[in-house]
C-alpha cells in the first residue's frame, strides 16, 4: 500500500480492509463507488456526490468477468488503468481498489448471489447470470470495504434496483445511493461502451434518450404504454439501430409491469447500434 | 429492547445493531451463536466456547423457515423460547436475538445464496434447497450482527464446510469456528430432533455413530471406504434404523470423494430412525 498526499492504489482485499480501518479509527466516514473503470464524467460525478457524502472515497476499479456472458464484450471492454487513476487523483478521490480476478475469485470459489423478481425481466432476460455476477461482486466489494454508503449510476437502472434488493434482503449495513445520469448534450448517456461508437454511429445514438423521453412524456400524458413503446422502437430502428432488445414501461422499483397504481414507474430500453449495445431510462414524472 | 444485569432478548434488527454498537463503543469484542433454539448441551457448548471466544456473546434463535423442505419437520420443530433463555442466561449469555419470519424475510424479499460444489451432495442431494437455506440465513444473521466471530456445532459438519466456503467467497469480515460435538454416553449426537425419539428408538440411536466409528478406522487401518460403507448401513438398518439416505467418507472440507491425497477425510451419514431423521459425523484421524 503506497501512502501519498495523492491518490493511493491498493491490489489486495487485505491492505483495502486495513487503510478502511485507519479511517475508522479516526471517526472517519466512508463512500464507496464500485466502477468498472474506463472513468467517464459520469463516474466522476458519483465519485464527487460520494466526496460530499463521507469524509473518505474508495473506488473499485474491477472489470468483473461474472456479468459477462460468453457472447460479450469481457476481452474487449476498455481498459485504462493509468489514466482513471489519474482522473480520481484529480478530483479528491483517496483511495483506488483495483483488485486482480485471483484476488477477487481464487481457485475454489462457489458463491453466487441470485434475486429473484427485479432481476429476471429486461437486462436478466437478455442477459443471462449477469445480475448474479453484478449482485455477487456488490455483496464482495461492499464487505471487503464496509462503507457507510455506496453510490451507483442511474443510468444501470436494473442494476441500482437489483443491488437495493440485495442489500435489503441480506441486511447489508450500508446506504445504497443513486446519483442521476450524466448526458451529453444530445441526450446520449455516458457510457463506457460509447467508445466504441463510430462517428456516424455517436449521431444516431442519441436517437435512444429521445424515443424514451417521448415515452415518458405520452404515459404521463395519459397515452397506452404499449402504443408508446412500439412507436419508440421503430424510432430507434428508423434512425440506424440494428435491434431493439426492449424499451418497456416498468414499475421502477420492482419491474414489474406498471400497473397503474401509483408508484413510480420507468422507462427502459436496450439497443443495439452496430455491434454495440446501449441501454438507457427515464423516470415517468409524477 | 430490556436491560437488565441478566440475558436481554431483542426482536429487532435494528435493536441488535444498537446493542452491538453500544458494545463495539467500548471496544469490546462479540461472538455470535446462530442456533435455531431447543437448545440442549451441545448449543450450550457452543456458547461457552463463544464467552471464551470474545467480550460479548449474542446467540440468536430462529426456526429458519427457508432451510426445511415442504415434506420436512418445520411445523414440529421444536419451540421453546423461555426455556432456551433460561438456560442462556444462567451460563452468562448476553443477548438472545429471536425475530420473528416477518421480521427476518419481509415482504418482497428476494434474495437467495448458493454454495456450489460443497453443498451440492450428502445433505444437499437428500434436502433441496437446505443449503440455500442456510446459507442465506446465516449470511443475513451475521450481516445483523456483525460478529468477530462465529461459532457453529461440527454435528453439521457440512453446513460448517457450507458456511465457511460462502464466508470466504462473499469476504464477511468474521471468522468461522467450528465446535466439536457433544456426545451422549452411549456416543449419540446431541441433537435438538432426539427429543422425537421414543424410549426404544432412543437405544437404537447410538448404533449410527458406532458405525461410523468403525468407518473411520477402518479407513484409517487401510481398508475399502466403499466397503465400509456398505458394512456400515447394513448395521445400522439391523440395529433398527428404517433407512439410510447416506453414509460416506469425503473430503472434510470439500465434501468431495476422498482421492487419498493426504487431505483430511470425514465420515458422514444421515439415516431415519422411524420418522426422525438423524444425522452424524466423525473425523478420519491422521
Amino acid at each position: 500500500m503506497t501512502q501519498t498526499d495523492t491518490l493511493d492504489i491498493v491490489r489486495k482485499v487485505a491492505d483495502l480492509r486495513a487503510r478502511v480501518k485507519y479511517w475508522r479509527d479516526q471517526g472517519l466516514s466512508v463512500a464507496m463507488v464500485p466502477t468498472m473503470g474506463a472513468l467517464h464524467d459520469g463516474h466522476l460525478t458519483l465519485v464527487r456526490a460520494a466526496l460530499e457524502a463521507a469524509d473518505r472515497v474508495v473506488v473499485s476499479v474491477f472489470v468483473n468477468p461474472t456479468q459477462f456472458g460468453p457472447t460479450e464484450d469481457l476481452s474487449r471492454y476498455p481498459r485504462q488503468e493509468a489514466t482513471d487513476a489519474e482522473a480520481l487523483d484529480g478530483i479528491g478521490c483517496h483511495l483506488m481498489f483495483a483488485p486482480t480476478v485471483e484476488e477477487m475469485y481464487p481457485d475454489g470459489f462457489a458463491t453466487t448471489i441470485s434475486v429473484k423478481g427485479v432481476s429476471e425481466p429486461l437486462e436478466g432476460a437478455c442477459r443471462p447470470g449477469h445480475f448474479d455476477g453484478v449482485a455477487t461482486v456488490v455483496a464482495k466489494l461492499l464487505s471487503q470495504c464496509g462503507p457507510d454508503v455506496a453510490l451507483f449510476g442511474e443510468k444501470d437502472w436494473q442494476q441500482l434496483a437489483v443491488i437495493r434488493r440485495m442489500a435489503r434482503d441480506l441486511d447489508l449495513p450500508v446506504e445504497i445511493r443513486g446519483v442521476p445520469t450524466v448526458r451529453e448534450a444530445d441526450g446520449l448517456a455516458l457510457s463506457s461502451r460509447n467508445a466504441y461508437l463510430s462517428a456516424e454511429q455517436r449521431v444516431q445514438a442519441a436517437a435512444l434518450h429521445r424515443a424514451l423521453v417521448t415515452v415518458a412524456e405520452g404515459v404521463k400524458a395519459g397515452q397506452s404504454p404499449e402504443e408508446l413503446c412500439h412507436r419508440a422502437a421503430a424510432e430507434v430502428l428508423a434512425a440506424g439501430f440494428a435491434h431493439v432488445d426492449y424499451i418497456e414501461v416498468r414499475d421502477a422499483a420492482t419491474m414489474a409491469p406498471l400497473t397503474g397504481n401509483g408508484r413510480p414507474g420507468r422507462v427502459l430500453a436496450a439497443a443495439k447500434l452496430g455491434t454495440t449495445r446501449l441501454i438507457d431510462n427515464v423516470a415517468i414524472e409524477e
